[in-house]
């Protein structure tokens, strides 16, 4: 895992298209750099809860700069935090929901062509061992109870003791993966805030902390696994289904909250600069959704018109485009709905090729 | 541990002197009993705070009854309770306070002359396995914060998150020790109400619950570790200091208040009538503090007056002497301090020559 870049470049790439207040205790990522004896390790954890959707796709994308970075990125599959969380699943099916989520990000990640052989899945039960139960139980006579929930109010059951218990295990989850930051959607920055208060108070060193933006959904709002399914793109959705759901949503007028210019900016844009770099470890043979073939070298998103194809070189200038009239914004989804059809379109071959995740899902999503 | 009693006397023995309304789920004992391939097992749970007192005697006379009726107990030291309710000791002070009450409760068993040898000491923290931990989550995710709130509110800190696991840890040492049934004092009513409601719902067999009066303090009050000193008399208090502290609090009326009857009634006659019975297992060269060499066959406390001793055969007598002034209060206090005095006698001498227990005091009890 490690890089080709000197260690400023290697910063410069984990922090690269985060929003400046999106970083936190970035001194402590800086320093694991600079050591020579330990590749850093990032976590990204992820709540095996409902099926996984295109939002999934932004910190995907992401984990390229970390791996180029010569970071080793652990996923962690939060079983136990996510039984404690819903209440309502028992403990055997979050655990085909956590395989479930452990295949789909593995295609995810082959569907934008990123070389994923520095990164490791992780089932959050697997590290709990009796030290870090000890640590737990010094965590919960510093924490109080409202200060939890001030800073976490997810739960499907806020009134049980156990939503108390996930922030609580997600800062654990940092000493015992020994990470050097965690990276996570920005609905995580008050979690993030908790972590950083009490996990000096246990005598943890101090993690780096990044935000990526979270794509809205179809309808302006956040995409959530417990959100209505037309609202979002599932892993699974044919790219004909993709297409119709996204040529008939509204086009919203706030661009943070319009899924196309988002999915733009966040995704298909981000994934042709990311293919486009030397340094990049690109899977063989991959091919990029968003560029026409016959687009000129630079292009990182080609849009279909009426007058023929219009290639954009980056975000701004589709803003401009808008502006000024070069492309309607129903072209604009139309391409951009056909870009994400592509991206999808590996999907379902990878599924029906392995078994255990055919399994998992029938496990962890039996239909009733 | 085999018992020379019949199920019924034996069942008989383990309920009694407990009130009739401090009995619960007898079912489960009577069905204990009735096994041939496995002996009964008893928890009774002590949570090393502050140093133990005579209130706690109490309870371990009635272990007594337990191990006559063939039941292996189990005194379980709450060192993660512990940590978790007070929040403010670290855990290592904690450790050494569990190993304080284990030879403290070792050689209050031996003032009262009982054989421990089916008493065995547990420390909570060494049945916390995985699946204990597992079974812990389960729990969390069925019972509201509120309900363990409005059950127990005992906790030094309640706003804290820790105070909130200790009933469900409570809970669990009944199935991870493959209890029968569990025995504690009236406090413990709402505890074991959760662990019957919550216990079934994680899949647990029921388990009977017996809960002993609670000794009144030298004020009235209920006698706590975390009261003032003059309001109780402590493990290794002298005997002349015990019979200044008992001859100076004041003659409560309410006889459930009044420490001094409740004292007779509650330790020095059980106590006597436990070495009477032919069964009990009775220390060698023990000898009894409440009962003068000279008194008759069936005397249970012998009282010193000023027209010279009196024998009492049972409680009720010595209420009757009180309305029908054979005996004034002041006669009886200096008489019940006097055998209390007694029985602490030999305390101080397992001290000195327990270099473990000495540690424990140092390293659970720091002097500042």
């Amino acid at each position: 895992m490690a890089s080709t870049l000197d260690n400023k470049a290697r910063f410069d790439r984990i922090v690269a298209r985060l929003p400046v207040q999106n970083l936190s205790n970035t001194d402590a990522i800086e320093a694991s750099l600079a050591k020579t004896d330990k590749t850093p390790i990032c976590l990204w954890v992820t709540s095996p809860t409902g099926k996984p959707h295109l939002g999934y796709f932004v910190p995907l994308l992401k984990l390229a700069d970390f791996l180029e970075a010569g970071v080793e990125v652990r996923i962690i599959l939060l079983d136990t935090y996510s039984f404690l969380d819903n209440v309502d699943y028992p403990m055997d099916q979050v655990a085909h929901r956590a395989k479930f989520y452990q295949c789909g990000m593995t295609a995810a990640l082959q569907c934008l062509g990123i070389d994923s052989t520095g990164v490791k899945f992780v089932l959050e039960s697997s590290y709990q061992t009796p030290e870090f139960t000890k640590d737990l139980w010094r965590l919960c006579t510093k924490v109080q109870a409202q200060t939890i929930r001030d800073s976490w109010d997810r739960a499907v059951h806020p009134e049980m003791v156990s939503p108390l218990m996930c922030p609580l295990l997600q800062l654990l989850s940092e000493e015992y993966n020994d990470a050097d930051f965690q990276f996570g959607g920005e609905d995580q920055a008050s979690i993030f805030a908790l972590i950083e208060k009490f996990g000096p108070e246990l005598g943890h060193r101090p993690r780096g902390h990044l935000m990526n933006p979270m794509l809205p959904n179809l309808t302006g709002k956040k995409m959530s696994a417990t959100h209505a399914d037309k609202t979002k793109i599932m892993l699974l959705e044919t790219p004909e289904n993709i297409i119709a759901k996204m040529e008939g949503a509204a086009w919203q007028t706030e661009s943070s909250k319009n899924a196309f210019l988002m999915t733009l900016r966040d995704v298909l844009i981000p994934l042709s600069e990311l293919h486009a770099r030397p340094t990049a470890k690109v899977l063989p043979d991959w091919v990029n959704p968003s560029v026409d073939a016959s687009a000129p070298a630079g292009t990182v998103f080609t849009a279909t018109t009426d007058d023929g194809l219009l290639h954009f070189s980056d975000f701004a200038d589709i803003g401009r485009a808008l502006s000024d009239g070069r492309i309607e914004p129903d072209m604009l989804k139309k391409s951009v709905a056909s870009a994400v059809a592509k991206l999808f379109t590996p999907m379902q071959g990878l599924f029906d090729a392995n078994p255990e995740w055919q399994a998992a899902s029938a496990g962890g999503y039996p239909t009733v």
